[in-house]
């Protein structure tokens, strides 16, 4: 199936979808505070959302927010189904950002965990049909939007787990609801979950976790726009309801659940031995990323 | 396994198997008026109700009343389980009369949604053991009807699943909740509710919505007459209470949501868009009843 | 890989591990009184608890305590993992104490029934990483100790299940939760549980019941040992917190349903049937013993 043509269109405020005249303007204005691309296909209502923060697509409070605005703003326009994918061929999202993590105050590290949660809240609820697109790693965070979508196609050769556990962080309730909404059995949730299990692309299949591994970004491209056009304009209503009421012991979970989620990741990633581990794990990234410069 | 002679015995209202004396005489006074047929073995303490509604066996408030009240009436007798089968080699059954569905009024509708809750109920909760034997196509109430029973025998080259969204109708939590329970996932529950699939008899063993396939009906009958026998007679009041117990939060879950779910049924059906798509869906079906009469 | 040397340590009672100065003398002194023994390697923190009550390890109220106490000195010692095993090399568990059950009075079922969810709460919900080593029969309760473990492994040739019903009693909620929390799906759950269905090794494995089967008990012992040494030291209290989040509803409906659970268990054993059908067990069980000792 070739894709059909593109009409892109970048926005970064909330205003740009419902008011198409001035997309291209806030565009212009503000391309430097984007952290993600925006195509949207006019003729078949698919819109193509990719993260674009170089390196690893690592979550900060405004690309989080950025991306749940955008989300949004296409329940609002004419959209019917959204395509999450990155712009690196290497890493699909690391995961929160853990350099805002580290040495942070409290009102910031208040800032990235609330962030996530409504970022986490719109995508998961959102009326879109929504599939990822995983073309590079996927850890923790990046894992969690995988997770929270509809279905998942993953290029081979790729890693991806919710590995919270490693950074000696516990697994929120959500996080853990949405990993087993994905996977095939509450044992292969249980199991992975407190052993921060990581799979490859092919192992994430067996499990359940992917729902495809496409040979391209291309052909996965193709296959997410087949799935979503394969839903009838006419029966999308009562989709979208269905997929509501289908998550809604999971998202009232999540409303009852949500201080104290917050609560949990204050006291632990503000604990010394965490930071001191945050610490290592940067400088090591540091390491290797000035190596790779020099090489 | 040979069948066990079967001591036939047809009734049409509740007080026919409480009291013997008076069931051929009601089944004789009222035979116009009967949507199944039940034979009972007096041996093995089995049931087999038979929908018998042509052409396709669709569920209106009569005939769903008529198989509740069938099934209440056998666990005040001394039965012990319970097969669900049809009287078409073609259609197990085709769900909702969609007839009745159509430029109905409030009432109406609302009879013919509590009878499909109430027949849920009693279906789902029954001490009897229960199984669907699916010599059909078993579509929308068809499917729940099967998923609702214990134990699923599906001769092969059907059609089986949830397609409510098709016709712009949301999927109700107690319908969702009995898919869920019955699958091998929530995964595969999520994507078969939100997309309406339909199974082959042999892609629902895949699926695990059908726990066998059979080659005839007679080999069917077999194998649900050898399940249901398989449970010694001095367990069975445990096998009841552990059945109920597992099946007890989708049922508190119901008493729950039911008003909702008829508000959101009654809302949704008399939508000028559903409406209308039942009436094109009616017509079609019309036509090519009419074709088939004249060929 | 080869097991590090062992440090024999058995006790009886809650200051043994607390005060290891104090914990060869308990031995001495109540040997007679112990049900288990107790190995604790210091240098791994792996504690290995083998059940030792001959010729079954049937559970009653001493015997299910002692497992119980012995869990949360474990908690409190610097252990991390527990390994869960039978002395026997025929049984593992065959769960309840039927003897203890027979003609016994109302206090000492209920003693027998908090003993058996006191143990299950401790053992479920326990920081400890905890594996059960399977090597032998595992019947009922020995069943949940299994089921209610993190990880199992199981030796060829034996059987497993949680055959209540065969004895006339229902599954009780929170032994319902924590089978269904292990096998791969509620379906099969549903059908195993309502069936008193039992499992040989292989057919467990393929139901997801145990995870893995070994060849020999030290291959067993090999493997428990290192799946309790894959997570790192700093990723224990995540860990931990992960596991109790994720068991957090299970854990919540026993609290909920405990009073529920006692008074059906209790109204349910003293019925004359069931009664009767213990004694004849239990008649037969003591005629095969004696068969085995003459021969």
């Amino acid at each position: 199936m070739a894709m059909r043509r593109l009409h892109l269109l970048k926005f970064a405020s909330s205003s740009a979808l419902a008011n198409p005249s001035t997309s291209t303007r806030t565009f212009a204005n503000s391309a430097g505070q984007q952290f993600t691309t925006l195509n949207v296909d006019d003729k078949t209502g698919i819109a193509t959302l990719t993260l674009n923060r170089p390196p690893a697509n690592a979550l900060n409070a405004a690309s989080m927010s950025e991306i749940q605005r955008t989300i949004q703003d296409l329940e609002k326009s004419k959209c019917r189904g959204l395509i999450l994918t990155s712009a690196s061929d290497r890493i699909f999202s690391a995961g929160l950002d853990l350099k805002e993590c580290y040495q942070a105050d409290t009102a910031s590290l208040k800032a990235i965990f609330c962030a996530l949660q409504n970022l986490w809240h719109t995508l998961f609820a959102t009326p879109l049909t929504t599939v990822a697109l995983i073309n590079g790693h996927a850890m923790a965070g990046g894992c969690l939007l995988a997770a929270s979508s509809e279905y998942r196609i993953m290029l081979p050769n790729f890693k991806i787990g919710l590995n919270d556990t490693m950074a000696g962080l516990g697994v929120p309730m959500f996080v853990m609801d949405s990993y087993t909404n994905a996977v095939s059995s509450r044992r292969i949730a249980e199991r992975d979950l407190t052993a921060s299990r990581v799979y490859s692309s092919e192992e994430a299949l067996q499990a359940g976790l992917v729902d495809e591994v496409a040979t391209s970004k291309e052909q996965a491209l193709e296959k997410a726009v087949a799935l979503i056009n394969s839903f009838e304009p006419r029966t999308l209503t009562a989709r979208a309801k269905t997929k509501l009421l289908f998550r809604a012991e999971i998202l009232k979970n999540f409303e009852k659940n949500s201080q104290h989620d917050l609560d949990i990741f204050l006291s632990t990633i503000q604990r010394p031995e965490v930071q001191a581990y945050l610490g290592k794990y940067l400088q090591s990234l540091k390491n290797r990323q000035s190596k790779q410069a020099k090489a």
